[in-house]
């Protein structure tokens, strides 16, 4: 399927790890709507990953960066726009690693340089890549950039721990970077807080298969899934969503605006009647 | 307990049916905080219920009112005003309704006629109220209106069926009128937004008993009972909460901003470990 | 500008008056897009309107209805179906009206018969479409509908009056349905809240001009002319946006999420510099 | 004024400077009300401002400490504890500071070693405050935790620059913290959205003035003033609120559900009529 929805289109994709990745079905879907774009991950990420297979399937090169570090990313974008001949179109931002996650710190007992690694990785990067590319003025005139989150932004998940204020952080700076851009240079600033999705990235968060089941069943459509998160960022690239900007974007089967479904009832009540449970 | 927070007010308090509402416990403890007012009810809630006992307890009179009628609100408010020696410093609204509910009648198959109803009862009734006491200019200065909501407004529950679209027009009525009477009157308008509660009027709600035990276990402070929700009507309605208008206020032991408890996720998965269930 | 997004698509779209109408883009934009469809709209707004015209350019037929009254709705889509050989993908609702605004009757002196019809009109008919087509079973799997919002039922602003709290129900609506056809058809539902926008019907809002002229200055983008919301509403039909469901989407150019701009503040402080004003 | 709401409470205050602080009102009203606690501040602020002045007049102690400093935090809770007898049931959080803002980096050119030390003074702060005081189980059940945030959280204000990522981030913490202790030790963990308030501290904030304006007459009740504020923090600190938390309450005079007023239109609206300005 492909509609050439994004015919001509330059971009910069961050966070392909491997083809479990939501950003990997994104350049998946972005290539065959006609795309062109660079890939970029961390060094150690594309080692780890299998980042070489989607740059040949979708045509396009791997530039190593550290989101996190200015030079690297100015580095990122001269390099992506000479290979592309010209200023991008969108980029977008997959990016999200706290070491409290993974050295198993809960949230009453953070680490504080790890905490600092979590915010600068998840959401500093956002503001640094964004501010990068303003200044080499990389982005064309009503051009699109997308970052995903999550519903814990706004909502508390036990054992998302400070993921969640990162992503509070991420979605703040699209905010206030999407003024900035929209009134600047005409460019817009999303982020797409999605249904959670069984990447290698998020296995760290706790309990993940259980929360998946509870909010497959609250969401009236289920889980949204990471090819169906492309589809929807496709369309956020694409130029018929030239005045959505500053906005987080649920995309979730509904899952945001649910109090309690039947299904999900049904389920918590199984464990009621079990008296050896 | 009584600080003497409402020492001198005046009120008029809608929805008292018997001793599990919460506008009983509203009216007891605005009693004890040294506030007089008058209670009202329709006639078939006042025969129905015990809100006699009420009145006596706090020293105060029963004036039957359909508050869907404005000439009953008229005469309410004109008698509340004459019983109560002035205009009043306070009004609670904790009216709901729904015939759908109480038929049976779910949301892909309402009868147009109860919908009509459930809002006018639910919603429009505090638009006339509130113009009823514009036009006899019944409230004091700095005065303070609440409404009892439910976060059905905002999120959808299975089985709350055309109630929910009542609560959403009811908030939206209490920023409406909230602008007009701050600007013209210095009058502040507030929701809260109460957890499930076991009164006699919530019992149509379908489920209700297994809906309240996940809102307790996904509320960090569990759900809030009638009592801490008249404990928290009371301080809007003093002189300590002023600037406060517009708002729909969550009083439910923090459920709103919950995504998932480590609590309500362990009954959660009790079922799946069930094979008799 | 074509992508086929909506190829071999149909649908129902209400609301069409004249070309300055959103609706009327929409149903241009989803033509261009391959869709089929019906037009409809009240015998009044036929007459009054130039809708003929649009149903000879995008090759549909116009059906009158009134979509407040079910039997109508139920003709409209049978005949909808018959003539588009079977059931539909989409649906648009753009529709709205107050005689409170018509009739100059300020919020706090609303006529109650008149809120009830603005009631009627402007929300219940959205629950009245999606109810009947529920018992027509009249949707595809994986449809999409549309009802168009604005931020009024959020946040008020003089003179919108009782549209506001119409507004609020009608996104109360969008979410309530959208659970039952999410869950039970895989049919989403949402609300698109759009820039004011100039329209024949929204000429009554009081101070159209002054607003426009805020928000354009405001949002960082710019105001949403009604193409760039028919361009938007496109994704929402088309199978990209496949489990976006319940929400309520701002295509606004960002205003939305704006506490203040330069450019509105500078406005704002013109007045002070100018004693003759 | 004073209705003994927090007799025989105990407390910590952050972030009193001089009289214009709105800790400091909240300093004199919660001594008004019959609490006693300790003050703190850094070292800078306390030789800059006047807070010995303020512990005199409420009969505290003033203990250095820098927030973010653990050790600093460790000590300032062990004494606050042996100061007062025993566990704390209150504490505000009042800190806010960007070099970005002083340094007159626009929020497209920031320094990154800046932006580190606004999240951690402004943010960060607050999560080490809340864990070294989980760790050392300084705070009585039911006690509460209040922090001040401003609306540039949700909505972009120019001029705001990174202290509104920083707000976002501190709202964020009070979300996921509030979680945990309210389900390990039934506290509470607010904040407060306070109206714009002339301030030391947020005098840096670019044109002010203006905004305060445009707030003051968007606002149906005015700016909220820090005496308000006061006001409104002891009814979070009291018994009366035991089930409200997690959220972030608005002390705005209406200001965040409003979409425009008549008084900010008209005034918006004076300097189109003004060939001069």
């Amino acid at each position: 399927m492909s509609y050439n929805l994004l015919k001509g289109k330059k971009g910069i994709i961050f966070g392909a790890l491997d083809n479990k990745s939501i950003a990997w079905k994104i350049a998946e879907r972005a290539h065959e709507e006609g795309a062109s774009f660079t890939l970029t991950n961390t060094p150690t990420s594309i080692r780890f990953g299998t980042i070489s297979e989607l740059a040949e399937k979708t045509n396009s090169i791997v530039i190593p960066a550290d989101a996190t570090n200015q030079k690297d990313l100015t580095e990122l974008i001269e390099k992506s726009m000479d290979h592309l001949g010209g200023k991008v179109d969108f980029i977008l931002h997959s990016i999200g690693m706290s070491l409290n996650v993974r050295k198993k710190r809960i949230y009453s007992d953070l680490d504080y340089n790890f905490l600092q690694k979590t915010l600068d990785i998840s959401a500093v990067s956002f503001h640094k890549v964004l501010q990068t590319a303003f200044k080499l003025d990389a982005i064309n005139d009503w051009g699109s950039v997308v970052a995903l989150s999550y519903i814990a932004a706004q909502r508390t998940l036990f054992g998302y721990n400070d993921m969640a204020d990162a992503k509070a952080l991420l979605e703040s700076i699209a905010r206030s970077f999407g003024y900035i851009y929209g009134r600047e240079k005409k460019i817009r600033i999303n982020t797409i807080s999605q249904s959670p999705t069984p990447t290698t990235a998020g296995s760290g968060i706790r309990d993940l298969e259980g929360l998946m089941d509870f909010t497959e069943r609250m969401s009236p459509l289920g889980n949204a899934t990471a090819l169906e998160c492309a589809d929807y960022c496709v369309t956020l690239f694409s130029d018929l969503t030239r005045k959505v900007t500053m906005q987080n974007l649920f995309n979730d089967g509904g899952f945001s605006n649910m109090g309690m479904s039947m299904r999900a009832m049904h389920q918590y009540e199984k464990g009621f009647n079990c008296n050896d449970c």
